[in-house]
């Protein structure tokens, strides 16, 4: 189901007073992780920069179903579940262990790395990316 | 039409490489906008918890229209759209200028300060947030 | 003595699970305090760096007296200790009403913005920051 | 001579408009990596809570010597210079490949559990990170 994990600890600054991770940060979370599987897919975040397309985030949406506490050891699962013509959404899960905790959509528009345009998926990209798709 | 605002000023540190506010910041400053709206309505969000209640984020939307660069004078615009038997839905916007930036939704589910366990929106929170409706 | 001040909020999600501002944050907002004296000295940090000039900063120090909850209102004061030839070292105490909670000194270099090499602290930029000396 | 490394990736949100890593973020990965410290030393923060003390951080100084990138590969190199009757001095070393790039000094006094007072360093704590020394 899920394409594409990554791991990571939930760190100390990234709680809020209530002892959990800040819901903001889980967002980052996802950034995180994304880095990641670009890693995977293309090298590096910078050598898919070097293709000249770059990807921004038009649009996100987070459902909170329980609580990270500190120091817990986190699972980010994402899943492409749809290729537009511009875009792409991905589907994202954060779990502990059997928890899913949160759960939700990243949608990435395509631009011109040189002058932030739309562009449509350049056919690199999606050869790349089509391995990660749910 | 926004029933609060407030404003702030994009910090350094909240920007990332491309010189622009990260996208997760954006809800960051969603938390810091109603942390003001919880102080206006009920004299801090430390009040709020003495009356024997508290508020749990269940779900959040944002849509990136428009980048906000370091230093830019943000204003944050909140409006209570729709309350539920326990929970609210807050719509926020995010502008710079006249130029929306970022928009989404926020929900809010009441849950007892002691069980943690859901409970109906009381009616002293329906009255002090009654100001703050779409 | 202090010849900037600069006031603020600590944020909930700068706070950690001790429910107190969270160590490193101090150090932001620092940062955020200066970006302020920038501001008053040259216009703006942007402003700065179109004098040719940039800074960076080369080494902080911060002694932790007493802890900052959330939603206190803190004042950041800043004062410059001493100009070097290429560097300058500022005094900063942040505090809660009358109690210090933080204080350290922060050194910045100056480099040449094209360059990045350090350079001697411009005559403008001495003169600007003047009123800003202990 | 380090006594405890941890590595870590530069994350982007952990970035400024200057493609390197903000400063008060490498205070940040300094508790990232004592975090682990403990945890190898005491099994977690948690179980080191349940000895009955606590560590705070009362000083902390970092020299910046060069930059870290976005998504460079991060060393955390700690060694425990000093033990003192209720405090104790750590040396950290932030390098990417062989090049040091931020260095400094984090002071930790131990407190009761419960009173939040100073306390000596108890025999437990001594034993456990002894092999941290430098």
């Amino acid at each position: 189901m899920a394409a594409f994990l990554h791991r990571l600890r939930a760190r100390y600054h990234e709680c809020d007073p209530q002892g959990i991770v800040f819901n903001a940060n889980h967002i980052a979370y996802v950034d995180v992780a994304l880095t990641e599987l670009w890693r995977e897919a293309f090298g590096s975040y910078d050598e898919m920069g070097k293709l000249g397309f770059d990807m921004v985030v038009a649009d996100v949406h987070a459902a909170f179903r329980a609580s990270v506490p500190f120091d817990a050891e986190v699972t980010l699962a994402l899943a492409i579940e749809r290729f537009g013509r511009t875009s792409m959404t991905t589907h994202w899960v954060t779990s502990v262990g059997d928890q899913t905790c949160v759960e939700g959509e990243i949608i990435h528009v395509w631009i011109d790395a040189t002058t932030a345009k739309p562009i449509e998926i350049p056919d690199d990209a999606r050869k790349a990316l089509a391995p990660y798709a749910a």
